[in-house]
């Protein structure tokens, strides 16, 4: 028997997760029965999406239930197996949840070359972000070379890696960010033209100070006024990528939609959302380009680590919602 | 010399227009020089889009100016030439204003047959409204046979034609609308499949009682809380087409938009303006297509026709808002 720690949800969050939000719970896994395996966990990955899991409404997956594991993707080792495919000591990422140990069959589990990137990085730039960004920018964004690109939560875990493929392709590339550093990081390490500090700077105008002709596509991971701003900074045919909505994810009610939407219309502009699972047959291409561009240092992963246990995860989890990272947010036990 | 009296922009209206938006002014028109005609206005359309035009703000079209006389796509009759191409007696469409007469060397204006069609029927779905709903529906919203159209403001001059045209093409129809005549317009007169009333019925619901799996297109003439119902009612990979928005048209400052944009991301769903102006070339086909519909008896072409002077057109634009028209409003001089 192998004693696990898991944190449930507790109780459905109004407003920003707090401490009653979560549980830690301890239970015993048996050992792995045929067909299965024991992984230990090593880097849980924290998404903004996340808060949109804990609402009891219909979305794109189902809500985790009351009492149940935490959903999260896990980067984690085998250490024990009765399964023909996985070995002691193989890395896998899977969605395991926010937990140390767990007992699974395989289904929907990816085995991960750590010669090729570090856990993080898998969680980051090869994981679910950067299958986001890419499928997201070039997909749904049809991204042509020359255009103009505007992403807010530049320096996220997405963002960053939306402006960097953006700049791989030959667009010019804007980033949208929170304070000094964040901004400083994305033109001077990342690549970026051009950064805006939305907690210093009009949006709106700085914007169009560095894009007279306004952007061809905006990929929007914030919503709020940001998605305003950039609906007012649209040139003609430009594709709005709808990624997520950070700044709304904790209200209590739904907010105001974008006031400028009719913005649309005056530049036959578009907006578009997705869920990047529906790309999930065609990862290995995104996989193999971003990994590509991270050998040849066309491209850098960013990570922001936080060492701890599962009992951290609801505090680390509260960081997202402040900006306080830069790059990936991972948990690493 | 030939006598006009003609309406122009007196002031800016903020919130509805009101009788001191507008003066009525009377001027002398030349006889035609070489290459011009004089042409005798018969009727005049009468657009939502026209509240859009009196404000100063950068947009599709530039703003009518002060004193300028009042912008209008009218259907008249050539009185005197000294064209080549237009004898006295053709009948024409052109954006001749607000005017009992005007002076043309032919820009812009087009021959009318009105063997094909009425005049007003060549403002309503073979003019404006009938293009918009063509290429809206059919390139913007990419109709499939089999497929459920929802459309607001559907007993209008747009959205009538959209809802027949949609059925012609094999959809199933809804049409939203305001008030018990107008659904039964719709369902006993238009062939929609259901009709909803709005002032009456919450359209949230209702919609959802009417079409339980969503909606493939929606084809929004009215934004507002109708813009989101439709949003709540979406189908996987469902477009919402933007073509107006008249219940903020009059709004003294930017009302909120949708509220429930993010089910873009849910239903990957997209939200995409146009305006018809793009599609001029094409206007022929559109024509073609709906002058067919309308000779087979597939499409009824209504029309609200107002009889009156250049000096009603302003309490003539007012019914739009109040949603006091059936069908394409035309003031007839």
């Amino acid at each position: 028997m192998t004693k696990t720690q898991q944190v449930r949800l507790a109780r459905r969050p109004v407003g920003l997760p707090g401490a009653d939000t979560w549980t830690v719970t301890t239970e015993e896994l048996p050992a792995p029965g045929p067909g299965q395996f024991l992984v230990k966990v090593d880097y849980i990955s924290l998404d903004p999406a996340m808060r949109g899991w804990l609402n009891d409404v219909r979305s794109y997956l189902p809500p985790v239930g009351l009492n149940e594991v935490m959903r999260s993707v896990d980067i984690a080792t085998v250490v024990a197996s009765s399964h023909p495919e996985y070995a002691v000591g193989d890395t896998v990422s899977g969605t395991f949840g926010v937990t140390e140990y767990a007992l699974t069959d395989g289904a929907g589990v990816q085995r991960v070359d750590l010669a090729v990137a570090s856990g993080p990085t898998w969680l980051g730039a090869l994981g679910m972000p950067g299958m986001t960004a890419y499928f997201g920018l070039l997909e749904v964004g049809r991204l042509q070379p020359g255009e103009t690109v505007l992403v807010s939560a530049a320096a996220g875990a997405v963002g960053s890696v939306v402006g960097q493929l953006a700049k791989a392709k030959g667009a010019t590339v804007i980033g949208i960010a929170g304070g000094p550093e964040k901004c400083r990081v994305l033109t001077e390490e990342l690549g970026f033209d051009a950064a805006v500090d939305y907690r210093a700077e009009n949006v709106l105008r700085r914007v169009r100070e560095i894009a007279p002709d306004g952007v061809d596509i905006y990929f929007d991971n914030v919503g709020g006024d940001i998605l305003d701003a950039a609906l007012a900074n649209m040139r003609r045919g430009a594709r709005i990528v709808l990624c997520g909505a950070i700044s709304t994810y904790n209200a209590e009610k739904l907010p105001p939609g974008p006031s400028r939407y009719m913005s649309l219309l005056v530049f036959r502009a578009s907006m578009t959302g997705f869920v990047v699972f529906d790309y999930a047959d065609r990862y290995g291409e995104a996989v193999a380009e971003i990994s590509r561009l991270l050998s040849e240092g066309r491209m850098t992963a960013r990570e922001h680590v936080v060492s701890g246990g599962v009992a951290d995860f609801g505090d680390t989890l509260g960081m997202l919602f402040r900006g306080a990272n830069t790059g990936k947010l991972v948990l690493a036990l």
